[in-house]
């Protein structure tokens, strides 16, 4: 017991703590109008894709950057330099999530002309999603190949987030996953989720995810203006 | 600095108290002659699906049993009643990994004359392989639709892990993947692996990997006899 009480109390340490950078990383993203979207998935969910596509779809109309957060490997970041984008690596070395201090640490690197800061956090689809990186949205990613049980045995990241990403679609005839019924129970945990069904490959859903984003952007410029 | 340090203690207080519990769930297990398997993988690799299919091929001829571990839901030990298997749920509420106290807790309600005991840990490619659970094997999944760039991006579970099985295999038409490449990478990071191609839906591999298990039971019953 006396262990168990030590280790919530570290916990809610840590998660004051991140609570209070995250803020003030909030605070500077509204200052400067960048909307930063935190995405969360388990790995292999195609978060990496999904960022490569709809980059070169931004790319000539807005000014794009991305954080990629990794266990080890700078993988993802050689990706999505290798399409002409600004890619900032976190290696956690070990740590399953983004904190927000991590952030905090690289963000002067950061132009503050940026219109979008995407993040990809570590692939996991349950710690990533306890922590706030002062992001203005949370996309969680769900695949088709993870099957259409998730979303209650992982509710967290449903539950915190205001945007669900179906990706690899174009796999939906070789797969037994029931659409609806993984968007009917997200809903049940998240009635507010905004739904997208995409295929990095066929290129299905992205144009409307993109517009999606582009609004939410122009809106929050016009709030803080 | 300060909290840093406090998590790093509470940390190694964590981890040396899994260590002690998983080293009595050991001496149990090898007293009763039961070989614990604790299956590790990202969620929706088809650990259950794997589960089902040779539970089905060895429950004819040894006692099995599963434990499930489940951040919310009974889902998974449901399946796994169906054919006919007894099934133990942990649920964790939140906690991303099984720990040894969460097993000492149900250990009583393990059957003494079980030959398998399956334990399917929470749906997670990272945290689960710092806690040993006191298994006798230790096995990570990976499936194709997840990419052959995983085992050096999360190489922990890959290091400290006996075998390899990589699974979905009969959707390797549909999707770039390199078995080659994928199984070089684990091997360099651990190169005592076993690794099994497999998929649950065409039964490829399912035999080996039963063949592979009677004969881990039939040495370490020897070894201990």
């Amino acid at each position: 017991m006396e262990q168990k009480k030590k280790e919530l109390l570290v916990l809610e340490d840590i998660l004051g703590s991140n609570k209070k950078i995250a803020g003030e990383i909030k605070k500077k993203l509204e200052k400067h109008g960048i909307l930063a979207v935190n995405l969360l998935s388990a790995p292999g969910s195609g978060k990496t894709s999904l960022l490569e596509k709809i980059g070169l779809k931004l790319k000539d109309n807005y000014r794009l950057g991305v954080i990629e957060g990794d266990i080890e490997t700078e993988r993802d970041a050689d990706r999505i330099r290798k399409i002409g984008l600004p890619a900032w690596q976190i290696t956690t070395h070990g740590a399953c999530h983004l904190e927000a201090r991590m952030l905090a640490k690289i963000f002067d690197q950061i132009p503050a002309d940026l219109n979008f800061l995407f993040i990809e956090n570590v692939g996991n689809l349950v710690c990533p999603a306890s922590f706030d990186l002062g992001e203005g949205l949370r996309s969680v990613l769900l695949s088709v190949p993870e099957g259409d049980d998730k979303p209650k045995k992982y509710p967290e990241a449903f539950l915190t987030s205001q945007v669900l990403v179906l990706t690899k679609c174009d796999l939906l005839p070789y797969l037994p996953f029931d659409t609806d019924r993984v968007i009917k129970e997200a809903l049940e945990i998240n009635p507010h989720l905004k739904v997208f069904k995409t295929s990095a490959t066929t290129g299905e859903g992205l144009d409307e995810l993109c517009a999606f984003l582009e609004e939410e952007l122009k809106q929050r410029l016009s709030q803080h203006a």
